[in-house]
């Protein structure tokens, strides 16, 4: 936990094929990251690409989490659905449950818990769908991951003990008021690009808006993710770009924090 | 444990609704049974009708186990569908695992898996669909719940160190060879029928076949369990039936045990 | 067409089965109704059911309309769901085409469309909506059923060259602006309420509204239909009662029509 | 009809996208395909997919068929499952109307229908199940497309007065007793195999199969239909490489017909 709260580190979206559907580059995708979010079922994949992909990331070292969504496949888990609260808590148990029995099938544990899209600005918007979620994932007692958002979202992981995990996203951009856009509304990212904001991002806590000027994100020095669009055509490349950059600040970080050890150890030698 | 296998009890099948459409009388067979078959979502029921039949069973003492199926809410889980062993794999973790999260919300154990419909009849068929399902059975380490059938089970649950215990049906009726007939195939029984039946399966390991002369079940002394078909319009009053016959035998046979008790005891007074 | 536009006449939703689970006494509401809506497999029905009520409704000579809905088995097409104006009219030209198939099956002209549930109420709050359902319509050239509402239907309906019949409810209530209350916000009805509520509204073109004072509804002398929930479990009984009312609307109409015609009769044959 | 019966064509599975998951490069070979066959929601496709298909093979006049196939997304209909003849009736008549109400909406005639994966092997297999889907078929009263199968499809087709044109696919091999073998059991076709069997079958009615002696496939100058996988990573350059081959046959085909209608013309004006 020590090891996770002091590094900078990289979430994908994955198995989200359907059948005979494939969806992103998962076995290159997997080389490059620290945790996949596992779609189960409802927008995207099914129970055996469940377990194909927790064997994947298991093979490489890759964290799991659950990645629920909305009961969608059609609209990919993007279409507002109206859900009863009581609805939302049943099927977030019923999605990460089953994703659980896989992982213990494996002898994996359940990392985190990342709501994927429409449900995850649901909860944005809905307080009532927010606490609906969160009050399912207490059952499974592990961080939430997500986009950096609403006040409430840290408040309401507070009420159930969950820990939220803000995430930066570096292959799609914010505008000046720091809101993150859609794909579509952002112009595409050279991995130049996504190399330059990570590297931003880590050392600056800020980034380049859509217009050019720099923006603060404000993670201020807390633990946070990048997350990288793993169904974008160029996905794979971001994910090596963001790593480069990532890695980079993880050695130097790493290296500051052992001169500082060291310098209290030679001040406790010293008894000073 | 030990309570468990000196009783002859009752199970169901609950949970079958989907959705706006409801089947079977839930709120009154809770009342009269042991064990509650709760529907994952693959031929019946949907998330929130699960909790709901968990809560239910909850409130009335009654054991929940899992009633996983095919994936074919249209057929109910009766048809046939040829399904790769990998995949039947993974969609009973799934169904199972959805189950466990909202027991464990709910703080009630996972008493026992029964494949439903058609998955228990092409266990029976094909030895590598029964060994994926024992398979994915054995990460919960829990009985499976199933009708007396082919030897192949017995050992099969074996290799997975799984208790397979035996079913007797009492409202359908067997032929003369103990094979066991479909609702179909089976003249509707009076509940009258069912309690004399279910009298004679616990007194005498036999049953009336469909033309009338007495076969042999061979339970030999084995825990065995009743099953109820929940759906037939005389649900209800069969479950009452067989209770009323099943407590009857088990409280006979408590007194017999005391007494064999009384008898131990007194002679261990008596230093005889 | 003449016979339709001077009767007040019945609708009733009917298949609204799925597979195992059945829902509505169709066999019995067909005998008292005038148009059957079927459900298209969207919200409720599949293709057997289809079939199977196009036949049934065949065999008592009612007529046939198709009752798309949302895409949405769980919630019985009653949530709301995002959809995008193009793939709502794909979405319609689906069912309404699939229905169509059968009823040329089975040479029953396609009589009507009735959208349902929530498909109905997006279209009244999206007027994008609205014209993406009637612009799938007009490709049948049927017209449309639903319960009196915006101004914006009447003018849309205009634009495809569509029909719009209005309908009024009886089993249900209005409160006192004349807006229609949802089965759960409204007072069960007796059949004695469903006969008097008919009736005013057949003869007085107003009623009884939930606070117990009279309101007038507009029909004015346009055709109009009363439409019956089927799947209350009053359904039958409320049915026969609307039946029974409308039936004696229709024949003392018939009367006066009759006169009518007998009083410009009598007058051509004395040349006045 | 003339011009479809006299010359050489070929079909491709169209269609076969889901929602966010895309398949097969139809922009690009429907303009190298005579025939496109579209899917139709139960095994790939959707309602909005289905439109966008229709409008492409449209704009390139390319002829439209139904590819009705089992209610299997999961599967990509490729897996079996017990219909009752009955229900299969009723799921061909629903798919294929489905279809029939877009082509309506685009005013593009329906062409033929084409049985997709297990479907098609499930008619050979059940007489009952092809008597359901060709009874269906017969509603719509156009050409069934499918390989080169048993007997009794031509006589079933001649009850309900169906034509049946038959396929040949040289993407994959036949063994040397002429049975069609999978993609996964067949070697992989180069472009250069693409056209030479596509010449040999053409021209001489036979093919070379997978141990490469010459077998006869048996069209006897019955019009017939090439078939192109489309989900295979080659498909694009194997229909180019067909259509070249067809082209240069049906050129040399009418030259012939040509010469021949002139030497009856020249005949006839010689009196001879």
């Amino acid at each position: 936990m020590a090891q996770y709260l002091k590094k900078v580190a990289i979430n994908c979206d994955m198995g989200e094929a359907f059948g005979r559907w494939k969806l992103g580059p998962d076995d290159e995708l997997v080389k490059v990251i620290d945790y996949a979010n596992v779609a189960c079922g409802f927008h995207a994949g099914d129970p055996t690409t469940m377990l194909k992909t927790i064997r994947l990331a298991k093979e490489h070292g890759v964290a799991v989490g659950a990645h629920p969504g909305l009961q969608d496949l059609l609209g990919f888990g993007r279409r507002k659905i109206e859900i009863h609260p009581d609805d939302m808590y049943t099927m977030i148990l019923y999605q990460v449950g089953a994703l659980k029995a896989m992982l213990d099938a494996e002898d994996v544990p359940l990392n985190h818990i990342k709501p994927h899209g429409e449900l995850f600005f649901y909860m944005q918007r809905d307080l009532a769908i927010m606490d609906a979620v969160l009050r399912a994932c207490a059952v499974f007692k592990v961080p939430i991951f997500g986009a950096k958002g609403t006040k409430h979202q840290g408040a309401m992981c507070r009420k159930y003990d969950l820990i939220f995990v803000e995430e930066a996203y570096v292959d799609t951009q914010y505008n000046k008021d720091g809101v993150l856009q859609s794909v579509a509304a952002s112009n595409l990212a050279t991995v130049e690009d996504v190399y330059e904001r990570t590297r931003s991002v880590c050392f600056e806590d800020s980034v380049k808006e859509k217009e050019g000027s720099m923006i603060r994100l404000g993670f201020e020095e807390q633990p946070f993710l990048f997350c990288i669009h793993s169904d974008m055509p160029t996905a794979l490349d971001n994910a090596k770009a963001c790593r480069k950059s990532v890695d980079e600040y993880n050695i130097k970080k790493a290296m500051i924090a052992d001169s500082a050890v060291a310098v209290i150890h030679s001040e406790m030698v010293d008894g000073t």
